[in-house]
């Protein structure tokens, strides 16, 4: 199966296997019913590893322990990812157990512990077991293969109340040689991400310098995994791994000004953008995809407000649900959001239906026809500020009857 | 009835007339169904009128016009409000119409049309019908009256999704004499005032000057209407307006070091306070209400922005309908409130349980009795987060299956 939402690259949708970097998952039972919630990852030795982390100010324990190894150092061999217990607001004995499961991982790997990467997802305030951790690791330690099949169940066994597991490949041509490129993530709700989403890793055989490899994630995590907002609930544990192996038989990339790093980006964006519209597609109850783009903007920043604003308005999201024409709440939410705009120069359209012009509803509009669009899974919002130049866009989904549901019962 | 959530003065929970202020309210056909959707309050010569309105950029044509006309002066004898229509994203035909009503009642009560205030609400982006308004005024200037019935028959024409009429009365005894204050609000969701909330007026009989009523309203306002928050959703159209009619035979209070005032601010602000929490109670869709107290900040506005971080949180607020002990999600939301927290200093308590104590779960959690007590109907969360002496409080509902009906069928 094939994508082309990025011209410069093909996504393949069953992922590849990626040289040098080794996988596996299983069942530690952090979770009652019997599912997969442990994925273990490592990376050979000439591996170069960058991350983002959320930006909450009650970060989760393995996002305190990860964010501190990578502080100094693009050097990492192995990732540890469980689902079931975020280990979040678990004070020191949570900080304790994350650094448990490294030591175990550094252990059984034969690397430092302290480069052993933790990501943790699921319930808040819940003390993680690590005896059920440590009872897991060494089967999948034992397990770990470079089959591309382990990437498929690694997006699996890092599923919360996701519906689908999300996993993404892609190859690259950089000096004659096919690099590759591929991506799992999870994410459904609490997904308003400061910084990542939810936890993804994407991971090429790219020789990439560790010095590099740092900005290039940040960029990718701004065009990407930040512009999703499901319901504006930033996650403890929201982590976003960067690994580039280096076993591609190429010269190292360790420029900025080295033209083959725009493929290699544009790749790794593609796929995260991939990932991330996947995460809003597939947001806790969510029946449609919300893309809303914001032109005419002062600045980006002010594009990115207006956009997030409309995108968590829960009125917004009901009357998306609903598949009613309520565009008034669009305005509403625009002016809220906190940045200066004229009304008398504002557009709005839905997907090619002209809805707003100058402020108020435009002389074509017709109610039945944006009534059918609004019917349809796939809805863009466009707005035009005619302040500036600048733009943004961000994904989100609707509000339904299921989101409560999900919420309501998560801990069942 | 009485309540008595202010100490200082009693409630009165059957609206009282206040002398300076004549009423009606009427049917304009805004709606399709039959029910009233129009008020109209006439206020005496000797009145001062200040008002609080929305900080939204696309606010509405009738805040617009009302802001205008107070901008350089506390005088006005009229305040129209209508249902059934917000007449916001309407343009400059808007603003039109809502001085077109204003000349129309000027007119019929022989006073400036600069000294009429109009309040809308309803549906954002439709006109606003004149003709049906200006058919429907003549017989409420008729009818205008200082009944006390008048009071709660308004504060049932201005509803939109309300399911109850707001309207309460205080008492207070100022040299010697009762002075009452009488309340109408409307608003169950769109409702996170940036300065007021949705529509309210509370008027006294107390001679203020005008001077002193505008702070005086905006003290008010922040200690009730901007306490609340259903859905984060800030409207087009919030305007809380404070009348003075000067009728009372004492003397004027023309200084804030007046001690009176302090008795006469104690009464209106327990009124609004009333009012605000019935917003929250009445909030789409809810079944509790919920009290979020926020101390132990560094300062109050650190402690507003968590309060409503956690107020506006749809996990926090879909755990809450559920009945749901995940506590979780309001460690979540306070670390993304922006706000610099130190886990390890954080208490949080619902009701009287401790739940949270240096940042992780309590020694005394009982999960069962955390249950019982969330299957109540009011519920209150307290933050303590050990940083200063600051704190703030504010007021929110649960999110449920009600909320998506209502707002998936909102116009129709």
């Amino acid at each position: 199966m094939v994508d082309t939402t990025n011209a410069s690259c093909v996504l393949v949708r069953e992922p590849l296997p990626v040289q040098g970097v080794r996988l596996s998952s299983g069942r530690a039972g952090l979770y009652k019913k019997p599912r997969p919630d442990l994925v273990l990852l490592a990376f050979g030795e000439k591996s170069h590893v960058a991350a983002t982390f959320t930006l909450s100010a009650t970060a989760a324990a393995p996002v305190l322990w990860s964010r501190d190894q990578l502080a100094n150092t693009s050097h990492a061999r192995a990732l540890l990812i469980n689902a079931g217990c975020a280990n979040a607001a678990t004070g020191a004995p949570g900080l304790a157990a994350a650094q448990t499961c490294a030591a175990q991982v550094g252990a059984l790997l034969d690397v430092p512990s302290h480069h052993v990467q933790i990501g943790s997802t699921g319930v808040i305030g819940v003390p993680l077991d690590v005896a059920k951790i440590a009872s897991a690791l060494p089967a999948l330690a034992e397990a770990l293969t470079d089959d591309a099949k382990a990437w498929s169940a690694a997006a699996a066994a890092i599923m919360t109340t996701d519906t689908i597991p999300k996993a993404v490949s892609a190859r690259v041509n950089i000096d004659g040689h096919d690099i590759t490129i591929t991506g799992i993530a999870k994410g459904s709700g609490m997904i308003a991400p400061n910084m990542a989403t939810m936890l993804a890793a994407i991971a090429s055989d790219a020789p990439v310098a560790g010095s590099i490899l740092s900005s290039l994630c940040q960029r990718v995590t701004q065009a990407s995994f930040n512009r999703v907002t499901v319901d504006g609930d930033c996650s403890t544990n929201d982590a976003f791994w960067l690994i580039a192996t280096g076993e591609a038989p190429i010269a190292p990339i360790d420029a900025e000004t080295d033209p083959r790093l725009a493929s290699l980006e544009a790749a790794i964006e593609a796929i995260a953008i991939h990932l991330a519209q996947k995460i809003a597609r597939d947001g806790e109850g969510a029946t449609k995809f919300v893309r809303i783009h914001v032109a005419g903007a002062a600045n980006a920043q002010s594009a990115r407000k207006i956009a997030k604003t409309i995108a968590e308005s829960p009125l917004v999201k009901t009357a998306l649900a609903a598949s009613d024409a309520n565009w008034g709440r669009v305005v509403a939410a625009i002016g809220r959001a906190g940045v200066a705009v004229n009304l008398d120069k504002l557009s709005i359209d839905f997907g090619t239906h002209a809805v707003v012009r100058g402020g108020l509803v435009a002389a074509s509009y017709d109610e039945a026809a944006l009534s059918a669009y609004l019917r349809g899974e796939n809805i863009t919002i466009s707005i035009d500020l005619g302040l500036g130049a600048a733009q943004d866009e961000v994904w989100t989904c609707d509000l339904t009857h299921g989101y409560i549901d999900i919420n309501g019962s998560y801990r069942s």
